[in-house]
């Protein structure tokens, strides 16, 4: 099994029902498109009853001609299989409450009514020339005459592909074998889409495909209602990793795209997301990254560039010498071995005060353990913002660069902008530094929380991390930009 | 298999590796605490060997008396248990490096070498006094013959528990079945330990202990190294709700625990993390919410009180009518179907324009289509902030409360707390309202990149969520704040 599989990816239908998730049209067309580079087999584009606006996606998605087979989701009605007529998609997943719970309290109608329904709608979609894949909405709790009672009267009546959902997540790897391994005797092609309420659905959706279905529906990143559904790089990868079968899908395309649908949805990975998160191929502590460095496959899997991710190492507490050596050296610094114990220790007990030890700290306690007495090329003296809703944010600085004094104002669209551009402004006579990114981690708590600022600064071909941590979000900013200006200029320096 | 199953929780030391998480003396504490009430058997506190620090947070939860047996990792050599030992923690996760990689390229020794040392360390741990689980790393990469040799000869030196790790995530549910079957035949017990490499640690431990494994090593949050362990919550909820096997874990503290590492480690969880992401048990979509809202299984596995968790209807694109209905009835106001209708188009075209709709935009959403005038009891008229590194943060605001002007400056430890605390002073002989939380989501851009701002605020037994977007976090944070309150004020005079 597993061979021949086929993808049909979710993201923009069971994905953006991600609740507080939206998609805009031309944002559904950027993840489709990257989705088709992809290489997936069918793309769920929306559900075209849902609003004008869907229909405007999904149209525009269908417009652009892509490999990928164009989707939309359908209830078993007339004027839901005509708004995606009008989208025109090829095929529709048409979904059908099975369970008698779902049947009987959400519906409120009786089995045959929804057969009924199903057969007329399947009928109607393929009198219309749509593919038709004829899904039953909690079949896991279906019983398995209901389900292929239901799916042999569609096959009757043209229903191309079946699909039975997980739709709340309870099957288990065993219990998926079984379930879909007596559907797949059916006569048409099985599809397998769960859901990870309790983290089982890659692995409920590989006993699927093990036992005989040959098409999974997967989201990017996982999203989906609740705890979403199966994640399409986590199935892909274990099929090409851990069952050794190309999959034909080009794997080193899911970091970039597990970020764009991070950055469209809202929905923040969290850093130790499977394949994709900032953490699946990080290491701090010092066995591990001490074995990743002697060879890569000590601690990792699969090397990241396999799915276009890339190694970090993490400066912590449980951090080794060998990575601290590294870093120093990429400095042209040298240090001997008791030296470099030294520094080790120092490090070593800045995170044991619950600090992350950034480039910044550790350039500073080499030097200090050196006695390299490299001052900061840029000291400020002074910083001052107004801000309000009726004065245009406003920051001026004060400060010395290479010990002449500058002063500078700036304006912007808040007072941290503002701030920033009046530092920029103070220093672009001497480097052309461009912040290449801003991040602010999520601030919960009152409004007196502490806020850590990271700064990625660009130099030439070099970036440089930096970080502040302050209650006052204009001064973390300030702090943490300062920090990585010093340390580009005074690398500079050493060279 | 399954019952009579132990947990070990290594959130303190799998989880504290987690790159750039530290967890101070205290908090390991509180964690700790937290995991012997929920009922965890085995505690691993961490690895005595790291530092100072490590061990005196050791040390504290140990002094702590806690009913779970308290563990440390060790590598097999002399200092790593003397500094365990030194801790007084019950037992060791004794680490042995076990496959030809990490044998020939991180530890450059012989097989038999790494067995002697084995051997030794563990009899030196039981001749004082240590429970030993014997531990195997990168077990599933190893031979089982070279596995069981190493397991069968500690085991005659003393080794009381057993643990054959998947250090870099690599089994399937069918392999982990296999393999750990294999080595259950061993006199003494089997731990399982997986890694979420592929988004499979869960499904690997559960196939693991149906295949006769005793203890599964677990974190919460599924924290740990790159994709982090397996989930203690998700692990248990599976046995508990798909298996219907009481574990004696206290499951409704599942949702308090894991808020608290997550502050505590920093990592954010991303909202569809199962069992206790904030969207675990969201519903936006209509056919959910209303099916939901008519009997909650329909689209709920577990209830949500059962992990300690509440279920949130969201106002986004794929509303339904009925949730919209609850929602305004809640505010006393009644309407009719049309009204519902109209207001149902009016959040469904919002949604569309790329918002999500919160408390007060469906009630001003209401109110306009009802001929409501409801006028804002507070409005602002003017706020300025000042803030520097020489100028304590500083903001002052004019305000009309029920057509009266009022002006109050506030100081803060930053502008935006400045600026709600001015705010706060005009309205404090109001109403009693009190700031419940204050969220903003990760920033990541530019410095001019939008800013969402989300307030909680309280009023008697009520809570009330406003936001607003803004490029200016000030302005973001001064308007949701205003939102909120009026939305409060309004409600009341509705009353």
């Amino acid at each position: 099994m597993l061979n021949d599989l086929k993808i049909l990816d979710t993201t923009l239908r069971d994905g953006e029902q991600t609740p507080g998730v939206l998609i805009t049209s031309n944002e559904k067309l950027r993840i489709a498109s990257k989705l088709d580079e992809l290489g997936v087999d069918v793309i769920e584009a929306g559900s075209a009853i849902t609003s004008k606006d869907e229909q405007k996606s999904i149209k525009t998605i269908t417009e652009n001609k892509l490999n990928a087979e164009i989707c939309s989701f359908a209830r078993p009605m007339k004027i839901d299989i005509d708004t995606a007529l009008d989208c025109d998609v090829d095929s529709i997943h048409l979904v059908i409450p099975s369970s008698d719970l779902h049947i009987d309290y959400k519906l409120r109608k009786t089995r045959e009514q929804v057969e009924e329904m199903a057969v007329n709608a399947t009928e109607y979609a393929k009198s219309h020339g749509l593919i038709v894949e004829l899904s039953t909405e909690d079949a896991t709790r279906t019983g398995m005459d209901d389900l292929k009672h239901l799916y042999n009267q569609c096959i009757e009546v043209g229903a191309d592909r079946l699909c039975a959902c997980d739709t709340v997540g309870i099957l288990t790897p065993e219990r998926s074998y079984e379930f879909y391994k007596e559907l797949a005797q059916l006569p048409q092609p099985l599809s397998v889409h769960c859901h990870n309420d309790f983290g089982l659905a890659v692995a409920n959706t590989l006993a699927a495909l093990n036992a005989g279905a040959q098409q999974a529906h997967v989201t990017i990143n996982g999203l989906g209602e609740r705890a979403g559904n199966a994640s399409c790089e986590e199935l892909v990868m274990a099929i090409e990793s851990l069952y050794n079968i190309k999959t034909g899908i080009k794997t080193e395309l899911f970091y970039e795209i597990s970020q764009l649908v991070e950055r469209i949805s809202g929905v923040t990975l969290q850093s130790n997301k499977a394949i994709v998160g900032s953490n699946a191929f990080a290491h701090e502590s010092g066995i591990h990254a001490d074995g990743v460095l002697k060879k890569s496959e000590t601690y990792e899997p699969i090397k990241p560039e396999t799915v276009g991710h890339r190694r970090r190492f993490i400066l912590g507490k449980h951090v080794g010498k060998h990575v601290i050596h590294e870093k120093i050296k990429e400095t042209n610094t040298q240090v001997t071995d008791d030296e470099l114990n030294r520094i080790f220790e120092r490090v070593k007990s800045l995170s044991d005060m619950g600090k992350t030890v950034t480039d910044v700290d550790l350039q500073a306690i080499t030097d200090d353990i050196l006695n390299i007495d490299m001052e900061d090329s840029l000291v400020l003296q002074e910083y001052t913002t107004v801000s309000g809703n009726k004065v245009t944010p406003t920051a001026s600085v004060k400060v010395n660069i290479n010990n002449s004094e500058r002063i500078e104002a700036g304006v912007g669209v808040g007072p941290v902008d503002a701030a920033i551009e009046a530092i920029r402004k103070t220093i672009k006579d001497t480097a052309d530094i461009t912040l290449e990114e801003y991040h602010v981690d999520a601030i919960t708590g009152g409004t007196d929380a502490l806020i850590d600022v990271l700064v990625k600064l660009k130099y030439n071909d070099k970036v440089i991390t930096a970080r502040s941590t302050e209650p006052d979000i204009i001064m973390a900013s300030v702090e943490a930009y300062l920090k990585g200006v010093n340390k580009i200029l005074t690398d500079e320096k050493r060279r």
